[in-house]
This record gives C-alpha cells, structure tokens and sequence, in this order.
C-alpha cells in the first residue's frame, strides 16, 4: 500500500510508492563505473599552477602562501553584476536584466578528491568561504537572495570534473523560497512555533529517520523525503540565515557535512547528488518561523511526466528504511 | 546579458541566459543513436496478442474488433483504487492512504511509432481515451485531481518501449496546482482577465513564440520558457477542463500536436520529452481565471542544484529563436 506524506515545508505531498518500494542497496547502480580522475590535470582551469585562466578571483583562503580554497567568477555566468538592475513591464510580460552574481568556490587544490574524502579542515574552508561571499552578496542592496549549491557528477548537472560549489546571487527572492517562506509563516499563525524546530523535536524523539547528529546539527532523512536517501541538515539552533554560523558551529557542520557525505559515498558507490543550502537574508536572521537547512539530494531515479505535472514526487524508498541503512554504514575512524 | 523572465502562470522568474545561448541545432546530441524497435515484440506487454498479461482493462477503442487503443491499470501503480481514502495526522506528520487510480493508455498496437508518427486518426482515439478516463476518474468523489502525461525515452522516465502515455487521479489537489490556481486567481482579481487569454492575445498579435496554430489551439513557445523547445498549447477557447472539449476540438488538437510533435522530432532528432495535460476538474470549467493547457518538454538539457534550490531554471536558449526555428522545420505533406 502506497501512502502519500505531507511536506509541511514546502506544500508538497510526496507518493511513498511501497508497492514499488526497493531496498536500499538495489539503488546502487551496477553499471556505475567508479570516478577515475588524476590528483592534478593540466588543462583544468581550478588545478594549482593554472590560476591565470579564471580571472577576477574574490576570495582565497588562506589568504597567505599556497591556497587551499578559491572563489573565482564563474566563466558563463548566469547572472552578471556588470549592469544595472532594471524592470521592464510589457502587458502580461515582466522582466528584469540578468544582474546578479555567479561565482565557483574551488573546494581544494586536488584535482580527484570529492568533498567526502577531504579532512576536516578542508570542509572548514569551504564552508567558511559559502558563508563569506553569502554575506559579501548581501552587502549589494540590489541582491535579494543568495543560493549556495553543489553539483556532483554529471547526471546533477556538472561538467566539471574538479570538485567545486557554486553561489549565486539574485535580484528577486524565488518563487519557491517565497512559497516556503508563506508556508512557514502559516505554521507559525497557526501554531505559534517554528516549523522546523517542531520537526527536529518530533523527529529526535521518534529516532526512526535520524542518520546522525552532534551537538549543533542533525542529519535526517525527511518524513517525506522527495526521492531515496534524500536528506536534511537542520541545525539545533533557531536561526533564519546560514550566513550567521559561529566558528564552533562551522565546525560542527564540517563534521557532519563529511559524516553524511562520506555515509552516502560508501554505502551507495559515490552516486551524483546534489546539495543546497536553503538560508534567508542576514536582515531575516531572527524571524521566528524560518530556519535555515541543507538538503542533499542523490540523483538516482529519474523524474518524469508525473512530477512535471503535479510537483509531486514519486520515492520508491521507505524513508525509514533508507535512514537505517545510512546509520549503518561503517565509517572509517 | 542574461534576462529574468516571469512566468505570471507559475510565480516563478526563468533566467535566459544569453551569455550561455546556443545556437537551436546546437541542441542535438550527436551521441544519439536513432530509437530502432521492431514493430512487434512477442515479450512487449503492450503488443497485440498479449492482452492477458495485462489485467482489468477499462477502456478499449474501438470496442469491437481490433483494438487500436487500450487503457489498463498499472502494474506497479504510484496509487490504488483498492482502498479507502483516510488522513492521519500525528504532531507535524500529515499523511494519506495511497488511494487513486494509476492507468496506462497504450497508444498504438504497433510497438516502434511514436505519436508523432502515428497517423491522426490514432492521434485522435489517444486523445479521446484521455478525455474519457479523465472524466471517469471525476466520477468517484474521492478523486481530487486527474493528471494525463508522456513520458518519451528512457531520459524522460519512460522504461517501456511501446509508446504509452499515463493518466493518474489522485485524493488531494497538489500543491503546484493550486499555486498556479492561486496565481490566476490573483492576476483575474488585479485585471479582471484570464492570464492565459491575456497571454493568448498578446502572444498572437507578437507573433514571435508562435509556431504553429489553427482553428481552436495555438502552439508557442512561452516567453518565460524554462527550457529549450518548452512548448505550450493554449485552446482559444476558455474553459477549466480538458475533459469538456467537443469532438471538433479534438480532431484539432490531434492535429496541431502531432504538428509540434512532428517539428521537435524531424528538427531535434526524436529528442526524449515529457508532455502534461494541465486541467483543472470538470466542476471547474466554467471558472473564469483558469484555462486547461498542455505543456512539452523536452529533455535536453540537465537540471542541477541551482535549480532544486530556486525552483528557477536557467533557459540557454531564445524563445524567439527556438520558434523561429521549429515554425521553419519543413513537415511532410
């Protein structure tokens, strides 16, 4: 018997399609061949020694002697801070120029290394640079808001074998972050608390889709989880924007970022997967009924026709299942 | 210099990026090889002579002799009609039985044809199946929205060869349909029109997303299109429903989307795609701010983390361009 969950955050019922439901390790794809990539390629525009290709860098770290982490403009930028912000109204039709800002955070000099096999200080790094250029876009009046998102392999959409993050910064809030805006603000007229901090409270007492915790952040699979081994990052403190993290709980990130990551490298042979860090605006840091988050999204089903139609997903995986499965995955020390 | 285009139907901003633009026959994947099929497969399920392996067929047309259309349940259905309807809640927890219907509408005997090579009398019992399933699935009350799809190509979600399309009525209204019902709503009350006639007319007297039109629809390539050759086909008639169309427009609508589906796949290549009727229920027809439309889209490019964290899409491609395009693709007689 199927069941249909209510994603309370975004509006959205999920099919939790039981009939169809497989185990865990029949997601891993048999025709996968692992990622062969050398530690350094010369022709990679990201690789040390190449610097000179990517022009306009914004940020490196450590700001002194052989860099670690580097943000750069991206080459084709979606958006351009190079033009005013203008909007045009003809009839039904609205538009704006395309300002904004694209750039690529470069995760590390080695050319091979997922994020998942990065030390500890790496990811520290990386995250420290999301959150420093998520505030350096902020500061543009003209930017509304600021998304921060990771594409690995090719079926998430990267064409790039070295491993880097993107940041964009918009001239209007989205649709979608808006809507989830409206739903949280909802929940809380209705309820008087936050959304997400209600989730995190019943979903520690069930157990059931908990992957793993410290004590900043908790690594979940949704309750309606959009597609097998979908996750969540929630932090334990109620705050609207990522940006605001102090350094302990960067760090505490970095750890679980790696646990979860590393959870679905070796107990699903390193799928494509995507990751974006859902934040309001700094100027939103103490709303009430939002709350920053992180969710990770494997690439192994494909959407079709259905989800087009209707935005709802079709999961073949019992988010309960799915979680236990992760928990179990044995981590090197 | 990209642009932000605005979607008023969805509430969400397209980004088209010119930067990015390529050329439209830029968008044929040369690694393609052709889709071969023999036109009968004794292991198809679908194939003529194979009836019994699929079981409660509900619709047969023409209903005797051979059959050149047949609708059947799903074998592994997202939704059931064999059970009731019933909420649960639990804390935040919402979550519904798996109840709906979950058909599949085989849309030839012949296992090798697409629908863009069927002749049109075909194209006209497929599109007649529709009309009548959906109306069937209003029938039960419990039923709170009918969605028709295609999904074409493995790309598209499609594992079955046997060219088929999908129809699924499901006990809740999805959250992405009622946003595009609140939206027309909203801009009815704002200008005291249907957004899609709006659209319709103003499209019409530009001229250039237009690709292709007679009598009761017209096909275009919408100015907010979120990606290359993303279609839509608006019926110049207002009405809420699909199911409510006379016998005239549906001969006109096999014609105009065996047309559009022509052009994508002589000019494109046979590209995967995925189609969706958007309706609302036939209680709606009369409603004065919603318009029933289909939407095609085909699936060639990728969506990535940007777009999972946004909801916008990044289009690399001019709609201009695109329907300039396929209007010049010569059809055979």
């Amino acid at each position: 018997m199927s069941e249909l969950r209510y994603n309370m955050i975004t509006g959205e019922w999920v099919i939790i399609a039981k009939e169809r439901a497989r185990r865990p390790h029949d997601f891993i794809d048999p025709r996968k061949k692992p990622r062969q990539a050398p530690p350094f390629d010369p022709g990679c525009a990201f690789c040390p020694g190449n610097e000179a290709s990517t022009q306009g860098e914004s940020l490196r770290l450590p700001a002194k002697g052989a860099w670690k982490v580097r943000v750069v403009p991206n080459k084709f930028p979606a958006l351009s801070p190079d033009q005013e912000v203008s909007h045009q109204c003809q009839g039904y039709q609205r538009s704006i120029s395309g300002f904004g800002y694209h750039e690529v955070i470069i995760e590390s000099p080695a050319h091979h290394l997922p994020l998942a096999r990065l030390p500890l200080a790496q990811l520290e790094l990386v995250l420290s640079s999301y959150r420093e250029r998520m505030l350096a876009f902020y500061r543009d009046s003209s930017v509304e808001h600021v998304i921060v998102f990771k594409n690995h392999g090719e079926t998430a959409g990267s064409s790039l074998t070295h491993p880097h993050s993107q940041i964009v910064g918009t001239p209007i809030m989205p649709g979608q972050v808006r809507r989830r805006f409206e739903h949280a603000l909802q929940y809380y007229a209705d309820s008087r608390a936050c959304v997400f901090c209600t989730c995190l409270e019943q979903e520690l007492a069930e157990g059931a889709r908990i992957i793993s915790q410290n004590s900043s952040f908790v690594g979940l699979i949704p309750y309606a989880a959009l597609s097998p081994f979908h996750q969540w990052i929630l932090p334990r403190k109620h705050s609207g924007c990522f940006a605001m993290i102090s350094d302990e709980e960067l760090s505490d990130l970095a750890v679980l970022l790696k646990d979860l990551l590393s959870r679905i490298d070796l107990g699903l042979s390193d799928p494509d997967f995507n990751y974006v860090v859902r934040s309001l605006s700094p100027s939103e840091r103490e709303v009430r009924y939002f709350h920053w988050y992180i969710s990770i999204v494997p690439r192994i089903t494909q959407t079709a026709g259905f989800e087009l139609g209707t935005g709802m997903f079709v999961n073949a995986s019992l988010p309960e299942e799915s979680a236990r499965f992760l928990r179990e995955v044995p981590l090197p020390p």
